[in-house]
């Protein structure tokens, strides 16, 4: 048996090389990747991930996780989860010990009052300084960057076992509420033990039209190898959404099979991601870019 | 041009006998299938949908709804929405209005009072006495029924144009702030004009994780008749719940395709809808039970 793991974004590495021992050791892909997301969310220096990532329009950070079991399919979310460090550890929770898999706003709060976690200021000197200047930024009619990072983590264990998981605190300046794709089952994320796992980022609107990561999931169902479903299914979208909006946001996707093979793609040229699996130590790759 | 539409569960019929009048004289799919989710909303004798809806563990009832537009993939959806009779228009407030498509608690009732909509006690006489029934009985650890009948609605207009439309309280005694599939693009409906549309009703926690309107949409694209595909989606999905997780809840859906014909399936007997097309009067029928 193989194992592997991928993760959006240069931010994710440390945290990966870290999950690739672990899931040599014989980890659970599902423990691995939250390891992985924890990790971003407690670095004050990713501005798109929990701990300093950016408030939105109201100044309030909202925080949005999803974790998804590919053995059983179960799943576990939170959207616009404010006050609490480690989003992804409520949705696990969620997943594990209610019989629901979305909590959003004051409900998943108190949920996370209810585990015992701590309420946390998510807001850092550099954030706030962030959304004071986007602030005025928006007030002078000035464009300001959409600023999507979400941390999606897509994993194979040695056991056959997969798991995808996401975290983030959505797009810069978003109105209070604001949901994006990454605790939508099959928008931001999707496993099944049958096939593969995927993890999306990029402008949750698009990504949600089409289903982003169930379709590449379906793709390598029908046959096609990872790197083949990551491209096909931006290309698809990205030409759905083209014909008929002209202009279309950034979509990136990373994604495993369970054979231990890797794929990823981008309708853009600023995507990059961190990978690992056996004999390929962990590192950050750019992209392929299709549209 | 054909048009037609399906709506689910016997309660639709009334807005659909008004709507396929709408269809025929030219009105959009779209604004046809939102007026019969209001019509519905509105009716205090539906214990699942708006007004009179069930409320949540807390006694407080939650909202969920979506509009998705067939020409563009454009979305406006809202969960967890409070004090609001048409959470579906502040769906589509959202799709029209927004650069988003995605709104909950708090952040959704703000819009739907920047709109200038009333905030309404949507708790009745008899939703309140159904929650003190069903507190006592999960208090004495008696079984409660699922509730779970959201009004979707799938249609085709004579412009060639699809939409699907959803709308629900969520199932009975949620936890406050738990969303379900209605409101979460590709789970609870899909729209393309490209094939067709696509609406669920069910135990949400089990339509997400196969999301169910985007596979039975994929399978129309694959070539598949609305029928087919209806009872291949739902046979499909419950399968594999089935083999890891042994039991598994009710779903069930309708779609439409471009050529306006339809289709409708569940994984039990009690699932109804109602549909419309030219010759084919708006009439109740019992959907095919595939597992």
């Amino acid at each position: 048996m193989a194992w592997c793991m991928v993760a959006t974004w240069p931010f994710s590495l440390a945290g990966l090389e870290q999950a690739a021992r672990q899931l040599q050791a014989g980890s659970s892909a599902l423990e691995a990747a939250i390891a992985v997301a924890r990790r971003v969310e407690r670095d004050p220096e990713v501005d798109s991930v929990g701990l300093g990532g950016i408030p939105n329009l109201d100044g309030i950070v909202e925080l949005d996780a999803a974790v998804m079991d590919g053995r059983d399919l179960s799943i576990g979310a939170v959207a616009a989860l404010q006050n609490c460090i480690s989003p992804v550890l409520v949705a696990d929770r969620i997943r594990t010990s209610t019989a629901h898999q979305l909590l959003v706003g004051s409900g998943a709060e108190k949920l996370a009052a209810a585990m015992g976690l701590e309420r946390t200021c998510l807001l850092t000197d550099k954030s706030l300084k962030t959304w004071q200047e986007q602030k005025a930024a928006l007030a002078a009619r000035q464009s300001i960057p959409v600023g999507h990072d979400t941390v999606g983590i897509a994993a194979l264990d040695l056991n056959g076992d997969l798991a995808a998981v996401t975290s983030t605190s959505g797009i810069a300046m978003k109105l209070a509420g604001r949901v994006g794709d990454s605790p939508l089952a099959g928008s931001g994320f999707y496993a099944d033990n049958d096939v593969g796992a995927a993890a999306a980022t990029g402008l949750g609107e698009e990504i949600m039209k089409g289903c982003l990561c169930y379709e590449a999931v379906a793709l390598m169902r029908s046959g096609l190898e990872p790197q083949t479903a990551a491209e096909q299914a931006i290309r698809q979208l990205h030409r759905r959404l083209a014909r008929t909006r002209g202009s279309v946001g950034e979509m990136a996707l990373v994604c495993v099979d369970r054979q231990g093979r890797i794929g990823a793609a981008a309708n853009h040229a600023s995507f990059q991601y961190a990978a690992a699996a056996p004999g390929q130590d962990p590192a950050v790759r750019p992209a392929p870019q299709v549209s």
